[in-house]
C-alpha cells in the first residue's frame, strides 16, 4: 500500500466528553494519531466531574491528560450529573464547534446508561447539525454499540493508557474504569478491524474527501441539472 | 479547513458489481474522485450481463465506461442471474483482491432483491475477510440501506452520468435505471451528508489511517501488554 | 370516522406461500377482507407440500381452503423443501405477478427458519421489484418480525380459522400449527394495533394512494424541475 | 388497476410539527393529496418558531401556507427550542387529537438531532397511544430514517414547494431548508417506492381498513374464543 | 430433560415499574415463578399512580397484588406523569438495588410511548450499571419490542391474572389494560418460545451462571494473561 | 448472592460448528462450564475441515480438543466450503438434536462472512425449530453481532485456550485465529457483562426455567381461557 485512505494535516478535530477521562477512554488513541498527523485537537469536557474528589483534583488531572495528548482543553462549565440535552447545552457545544471551526467531532455514543453521556451525545448532534463528520465512541456505560469505523491505535496505546493514568483519582475509585479492559477492548476491536489495536467508532455521518477538491457547492453542477424550483430562484 | 480527513495517493481501489453498469450506478462518482486523487482503480464485473442484448454490446459498453472513469476493467466470467455465493465465486473475487493488492473494496449492499447482487455482496465479504476497508453501495434494487459514510461527488456527477450513458442498451431498456433518479439520489444523500451531491455507503468496516504510520502489528505494543497466551508462545 | 384510510375495489391481490396452509396462517383474514371489499384475490402456493400425506390430500385441502376464502388458486409446481431463491423461482413468481397484474403482494417474512419460506420471500422480492406494495406476514417459523402495518380481522377470524381447518392433515400432524396460538396472536397484534383482532405485516414498501389520481409519471412535474440529465434527453 | 389500496373521504387527518414549515417539509404533499381526496386536514404547529424573525412573520407565513394546503391551522402555544416531552406537552397534543377526532396522525421521526423535534415526536406517541395510525415524516435534521410507507406526491409537488415558499423568512435564512433537496428527496423516495415523486414515512403503526366494516370490537368474535378471563367477567 | 437451564434459590429479584399494576402486567408470572423457586422478590413501584382514583385506592390495590405474588413492596415516592430520568431518580432506584442486593432486575422496555415508562427504564439502566442481569418487559404502551428471553408462566397465568384483578380501579377505567389481551399475549409469546404460555423479555445483559462457581474476579486468570498495563500495576 | 440464576444438571447441551476449532473458539469456555456443572455436552462438527492439512490432522486435533473439554464428538460428514442450508443439512443436524435430546443448542451467528458458517447457522435454526433454547456465538468472521447473554468463563479460560491449542495445524496457519484476540475478546465481553472474562451470545430464543416445574402444556390453564377454536375441538 503506497498511500493511505485518509490523511489529515491541519484538520481541526474536536473531541467532546461529559466528564474528565471520558474522552481519553473513548478516543484517546485516535487523538494522539491526529496530533501525530499534524492536526489541531481540542477537548471539550462538558462538566467538571464534581461528583469525584472535590479539591480540583479532577481539573488538574484532565489538564495533565490533555497535555500528554497534545490537545487544547476547553471546559463546558456544566455540572456533573445535571446535563440536559436542552438548548443551553446545545449552545455551549455549538460555540466550541464555531470557535474551533471543527472539521470532525468525536462524542459519546447515543445509547448510554449514564444520563450525562446521553445528554452530551444528543446535544452534540444538535450542535453539529451542519457538520459532515461526527463519530461516536464507546464508554464503559454504553449500551448498544455497533461500530463500523476504526482507527489504528497500535502505536498510540501506550500514550492512551498513560493519559488515562493521569486521572488517578478516577481510575482508583471507579468500578467502571478497568485499565485491563481498555487494552482488551482495543485488541478486540483491532481484531474486528483486521489490524492490531483499534478504537472503534459508530458514525452518524462521515464524509471522505478522496481528492484535494474542496469548497464546491451545488453551483458547479451543470445548470440543466440544477434542482432549485423556480419559485425560489 | 486546511486539510482533509482523507487522502489517497497510490491506493489500490477495487469496485465490484454483478452486472455491467452496477458499479457506475453505485460508486461511479467515488471512483472518479479516486482517479483524480491518483489512486489505481479496478472494476470487477462479475457477470457479462448476458440477459441484456446478446451481441457483445454490454461488454463494449462496460469497456467504454471503464475508460471514461479511468479504471482497469476485469471480468469475473460468471453468468448473469446464476451467481451463487459459494466457494467458487469467493475464489474469483479473492484472486482479483490478491492481484490488485486492494486496499479498499466497494461492493453491492447485502440486502438486495436481486439474487446476483446478494450473492456478489456475500461472496465479496468472504473474499475480503482480511481487508480493513469494505464499503457497500446502493443499487435501485437494494432493500434496507442505512448509509453513514459519504463521498462528495459534486465535481464528478457529470462524469458519473456520462459513464452511465455509455451503457445505452441498458439505460434504454431497463425500468430500474432512471437517470433523473441518479441525480436526485446524489442530491438527497448530499443533503444528508451536509454537502452538495454525494454517493452514500454502508461500511462493513473502514479503518481510517490518520497518520503516515503503517505496517505496525501487535509486536510494537509493550511486551507487558502482549496478550498471547503462554501455550502459544 | 366518516371514511376509512384504505379502500379496495377491484384491486388485484396476490398472496404467496411456500406450502399449503402458509397463506391462510399468515394472511387468511386479510384475504377475506379483500374479498369482502370486492378485490380479486389469487393464492400462489409455490410447492405441493409433498412432505405431508402423499395421496393428494394437501392439494385437495388447499383447493377447499381457497374456495372458502373466495380466492383463485395457482400452484407454483416446485417441490417441498427444495425451493431455492434462484432465477427459475423468480420467474415462476414473476409470471403470476404479470398474469394477475397484481397491485399488492403478501408473502412470507424474509427472516424465517424454514429454508423454503426464506427462498419464497427472497424470490418474491426479486419478482416484485417494480411493484409498489409488498407486505410480509408471519409464520410460526418466522424469526425476527417487527410489524408496523395491520389489518383488522375481527370480522374474519371465524373464516380464517375455518379455512385453516380445511388443512386437516396438516393441523393434526404438525407441532407448528397450533389453532389456539392463531387466535391468541390475532388478539396480541390487535392489541398492538389498538383494535380487536388483527393480522400483522412488515412492509418492504407500501404506497398509499390517498386520492383517485393515478397514472401520473414524472412528466407531470414542471419542466424546470425535470431532473433527467441532458446526455439522456 | 381499477381501484386503489387506500381511500379517504371524510377522514380526519392531523399533521403535527414543532415549528412553522416543519409540516410542509415533511408531509406537505401528502396533506394536499388528503385535501384533494376530501379529507379534513388540521395542522398543529407546536411552537411559534420564536427564534426566527420576531415580528410575527413566521405566524403569518404559516397561516398562508396552511391556506395554500387547505388545512385548518392550530397553534400549540409552546416556545421554540423549549419543548419537553412531558405531561404538559402530551396534553396539548392530546387535546387536538380529541377535538379533531383524528383518524391518522403525521409527526416528526423519533430520531432527530433537534431537541424540539424529538420532544414533539415522543409527546405525540404518548398522546396518540390509542390511535391506530401514526406515521413519521423526515426532516432535514432527522437521523436514522428507514421508511416503508409512501404517498405519491407527483401531482402535488408544485403545491408543496409553493407552500414551502410561503415561509420566505425561513427558507432564506436557514442552511437546513434547501428547496432543491426537497425536490431531489421526493424523487429519491419515489424511486424507492417505484413511482414518480413520493413522500416517505416510517410507521409506528398503520391499520389498513380494507373493507367498509367498522366499529367492530371483540364482541363479534364467537363466544367460545372470547379470551376474557373469568375473574374479570 | 433431566435438569433445567436455570435455577434460583435465594436469588434477590427486583422488579421495577412506573405505576401500580405495571409490574404485574409485565412480569407478574415470572415473579410468581421466582417465589415458587424460593427467591426473594421485591417490587419497586416508582410513583403512586396519582392520576388514578385519589383516595389511596391504588396504593391498597398494589399492596394486595404484591401480597398475592408473595413479594415485598417498596414505593419510590415519585409522582405519576412527572418522572424524569435524572440523577435523583437514578438514586432512588440505586438505593433499592443496594438495599435488596439485587441479582436480577426486571424493568420497562426502553422504547415506550409513556414518558414515565421511558424515564424509569432509562434511570434503571443507570442505577443498575454494575449489575449483570437486566431484563426488560413489555407494557401495552411499549413501542418496538424484540424479545429473545422467555419465562414459562403456564403454571402461573391464573396467579398473574388474579394479581392484575386486584387493580380493580385501573382495569375498569383504562383502555390500555385489556385482560383478554394479557392472556393472548402470553400464548403468543409462548408460541414464539415453543412452550405453552410465556412472558417475554428483551435483555440489556443477562449472565448465565452455568456452574456453582462464583465470586471469581480476573485474579484467577493465569498471571501471564493478566492484561493490566504496567502503569497501573 | 446465595443462588444462581441458572443451573444445569443433566442438561443435554449441543454445540454445532462448521469446521474443527469453530466450537472451541465460539463457546469452548461455556462448554467447560457445562461439563463442570454436570451436563452432557456434544459437539457436532459439520465438516472435516478438508481445506486444511489433508492427512487427518484436523480430525485428530478435533478429537483431542473434545476430550479436553469432556464432550462427545460427532462428525456431520459434509465437506469444507460446500455446506448449503438445504434440507439435507437440516436433516443431518436434526438427527443429532434428536439423538442427543438436546435442551440447549450453541451455533454460529447468522451474519457471518464465511458461507459455511452462514449455512450451518441457517440449517440449525431450521433443525431446532421446536427447541426453546438456541444461542449464537461469535467467530472471527462474524459480521454484525449484538450479544445480550453471557457466560462467565473466568475459571475456564485456561481450559478454552488449551483446547484451542490442540488445533495446532489451524492456529499456526490461519490469519483468522489469533490467540491473543481470543483472550482480549473474553475480557472485552466480560467487561460488557460486568464480570471478569465472558463468552458472549446472541439468542434466537432462550427460555429460563426459574422453578422446578416442567412438562406443563396448555392443558393446565383454566378451561375458560383455553383458546382452541371449536372447529378444532
Amino acid at each position: 500500500m503506497d498511500g493511505a485512505v485518509t490523511r489529515n494535516a491541519g484538520l481541526s478535530v474536536l473531541a467532546i466528553g461529559a466528564h474528565p477521562d471520558d474522552i481519553e477512554l473513548g478516543c484517546g488513541g485516535a487523538l494522539l494519531a491526529h496530533v501525530a498527523a499534524g492536526d489541531r485537537v481540542t477537548m471539550l469536557v462538558v462538566t467538571g466531574g464534581e461528583n469525584g474528589p472535590g479539591d480540583g483534583a479532577r481539573h488538574r488531572e484532565q489538564e495533565r491528560a490533555a497535555q500528554m495528548i497534545g490537545a487544547r482543553l476547553v471546559w463546558g462549565g456544566l455540572r456533573d450529573c445535571e446535563v440536559s440535552p436542552d438548548a443551553a447545552t446545545v449552545r455551549v457545544i455549538e460555540q466550541v464547534i464555531e470557535s474551533t471551526r471543527a472539521d470532525l467531532v468525536y462524542v459519546h455514543a447515543p445509547e448510554d446508561s449514564h444520563q450525562d453521556h446521553r445528554a452530551v451525545a444528543a446535544a452534540t448532534l444538535g450542535a453539529a447539525r451542519r457538520l459532515s463528520r461526527v463519530l461516536h465512541y464507546q464508554s464503559p456505560s454504553t449500551l448498544t454499540f455497533t461500530p463500523t469505523v476504526y482507527v489504528d491505535v497500535t502505536a498510540y496505546l501506550s500514550g492512551k493508557v498513560a493519559a488515562l493514568s493521569a486521572h488517578a483519582s478516577q481510575v482508583e475509585m471507579s468500578a467502571m474504569v478497568e485499565p485491563d479492559a481498555v487494552v482488551a477492548s482495543a485488541r478486540h476491536w483491532g481484531s474486528q478491524a483486521r489490524i492490531g489495536y483499534a478504537e472503534a467508532f459508530q458514525p452518524t455521518r462521515l464524509v471522505l474527501d478522496l481528492a484535494p477538491v474542496s469548497g464546491l457547492g451545488t453551483a458547479q453542477v451543470a445548470a440543466s441539472w440544477q434542482l432549485t424550483p423556480a419559485v425560489f430562484a
